[in-house]
């Protein structure tokens, strides 16, 4: 059976103490908007999807979805079309597809060691990827104006009458002010600033932990399609999760959730560039990883040649993977006994450290999580690999649209 | 101005992969049936309101208001009346009440030296209590049956025209199996058998974690009213908190989230229950406080007579205090880092410890906690006190009743 499709929207950009939007008295408009949605929403999360199939999946009767699929192909965000070597007597059902192609997102991301940027199609589809290197130093708000440029280059490539909804960016780096403070680097006002600057005169962009957002993109697209409680860890110089909760992503009170790098795990242990001691990431980052292999932190690809040395059986290789998987699977037990999830996504460099070492982070779960909640957890290696979080900024960027089809969009 | 009205329902009983309720098209019955319960919800969690105010604070037209009030009226669920003392020319706008009277819900406490039965009408007044104590060694299940006894006891002392919504049991403990498995009281089969039986023919009874319940109970009435993202610590021989996620309780994947004091925080702490090391428990639970003081486990009052004498500045008692805050602070901060949650309640033994040892918890926090989460985050003590639970259990009772407030209920 198919996953219901679920709102997964982040909360980042509303006040959160507002209720969620009620509706005692919904209106006309209102459900025909939510109707709307949830038409286009299904097929932009499961692909084409014939009338028939989508009357039977949303609860709607037949007029219904065939007046609504006619609304958004008038509105450019779909086609509907006769499938293709049906056999069976009587008029087919249409089929109803998301304009891929006509309608796109900017989907942004600052990584630990590259900027990324892609135009991706109602859908999914990646219709347009770019890059460029991120040199060491460079903060998330000096990164704007080269995304900028990528942004450009990819708008010029892109067909004139396409309807462009808007962009997100996932930023993976906390930034230390001079005054000491950590910031996120999406929360940041100055970095936020610049994006509004960089992005002017269109639907606008927003931003949020990429960490959060690579959980929304295994949440809706990847091996976590269909679970609505989990938690994604994505690891590279630092380690963070994204946490979904209903099948929604819980940002957090201020945004800042799933700062699980910084969980002390070790009272008595390393430094912590937080300012503390003994952080869970000091003890699973990549620095960590290369300290036990009596590798140089900095070094560009030393992480990959790390787990392709332990993979081949390389004695020193092998012991610095079982260190950082022990302590995984300590956090992840610690992360299991407060959450409760159905998953645990390994993002990042963390997926292959998982890969490498499961056995011994299934033990350690196995040894301090109770067994109330380790029985039922599935550990699971993230699949949409180093493109997760550019999926996920699309899926932010395009809820505006999803939540209202016919007032949303913008030419671009 | 006012807390906006907020469904903040266990999903304990429901299947977790289900989706949420959606409703692309609702009915007008359902419409009809989602206002009266707006209504009812309204009047249950804030008291007596004009309907001038109902109007005003649900988005509602007057009119609506008024035939809404007058179906809860007449079915028994709330009191109309004109205001005393209105001085304001015209005609002055009926004030809606909940039955407190009329309409109740059992409101039961698996506590870890007492059971406690509570008679709790709608309005969450306490309209009896009775308690006996829970001996050394009873199981979860073990109680059903003195509860049910109090039960019995209160009903006959009940109105016979009362209408008896329903039941819950807040159970504080983890029992461990035969086989070594640690299950939790609440959600243990042979329990809910237990309790199924004991009650049979009514509309039924609902169990859950007490650490869940308590926090239902400080989110609703008590000190985080209207605060959506929290999170409840409650302390007595064992350690769990109840989290409240945008509103709603996160009760886990399966129901056992919040299980905080198996959060390992010294991998080379002591030995717990559970059958790991270290356990935040280990450093927070009532024994960690009694070893510091030097006093026997299982003393009856122990832990009152140690924060007493720290209060009166008995420096063993005071020494001993200070150790357990120094923890307390320290898993804080690591919770705050993971959830950043807008409030943080102290509950059960933890209340006092957090009153005598305030400064060392903030301080703690502050050296830990990254300072994006920190900044914002406030820490309480719990207004509820030992009620909490039972306040709880009655909300989480009544919860079938505000859903639907003209089918949901049974003569008791």
């Amino acid at each position: 059976m198919a996953t219901p499709v679920r709102s997964a929207t982040s909360r980042a950009g509303r006040d959160p103490d507002l209720p969620l939007p009620q509706a005692p008295g919904a209106s006309r408009e209102e459900t025909r908007r939510q109707n709307l949605g949830a038409v286009l929403r299904y097929v932009h999360v499961h692909g084409p999807t014939s009338r028939a199939e989508l009357t039977s999946r949303l609860g709607l009767n037949r007029s219904t979805i065939g007046a609504l699929a006619a609304d958004l192909a008038a509105a450019g965000l779909v086609t509907e079309e006769a499938p293709t070597g049906t056999r069976r007597a009587g008029r087919p059902s249409l089929v109803v597809s998301p304009r891929s192609g006509g309608v796109y997102a900017h989907a942004l991301s600052i990584e630990a060691y590259r900027l990324r940027a892609a135009r991706i199609g109602l859908g999914g589809r990646i219709l347009d990827l770019r890059e460029a290197c991120r040199p060491c130093g460079m903060s998330a708000t000096d990164a704007v104006a080269p995304l900028g440029g990528l942004v450009r280059d990819m708008r010029r490539a892109a067909r004139a009458d396409a309807l462009f909804v808007g962009g997100a960016v996932a930023v993976a780096d906390t930034t230390r002010e001079p005054d000491g403070k950590i910031r996120v680097g999406g929360a940041d006002p100055v970095f936020r600033a610049a994006l509004a600057t960089e992005f002017a005169g269109g639907p606008g962009f927003v931003a949020g932990d990429l960490a959060d957002i690579a959980a929304l993109a295994e949440h809706v697209r990847g091996v976590a399609a269909g679970v609505n409680d989990l938690i994604y860890l994505h690891g590279d110089l630092g380690v963070s999760a994204g946490i979904i909760i209903g099948g929604r992503l819980f940002a957090g009170h201020r945004g800042h959730s799933g700062k699980v790098g910084h969980m002390v795990v070790r009272p008595d242990g390393l430094p912590c560039g937080c300012g503390s001691r003994g952080c869970w990431e000091t003890e699973i980052g990549e620095a960590a990883l290369l300290r036990h292999a009596g590798r140089e932190p900095g070094e560009p690809g030393a992480v990959e040649e790390v787990l392709r040395a332990a993979a081949r059986g390389d004695r020193r290789a092998v012991a610095a993977v079982e260190q950082v998987a022990g302590w995984l699977g300590f956090g992840v037990a610690n992360l299991v006994n407060v959450i409760d999830p159905a998953t645990v996504v390994f993002g990042g460099a963390l997926r292959e450290v998982y890969a490498a070492g499961a056995d011994i982070v299934h033990r350690r779960l196995h040894e301090l999580a109770l067994p109330t909640s380790r029985e039922h957890v599935r550990l699971r290696a993230a699949a949409l690999g180093r493109d997760a979080a550019l999926i996920g900024a699309a899926e932010l960027a395009f809820d505006r649209l999803l939540a209202d089809p016919l007032n949303a969009g913008a030419a671009g």
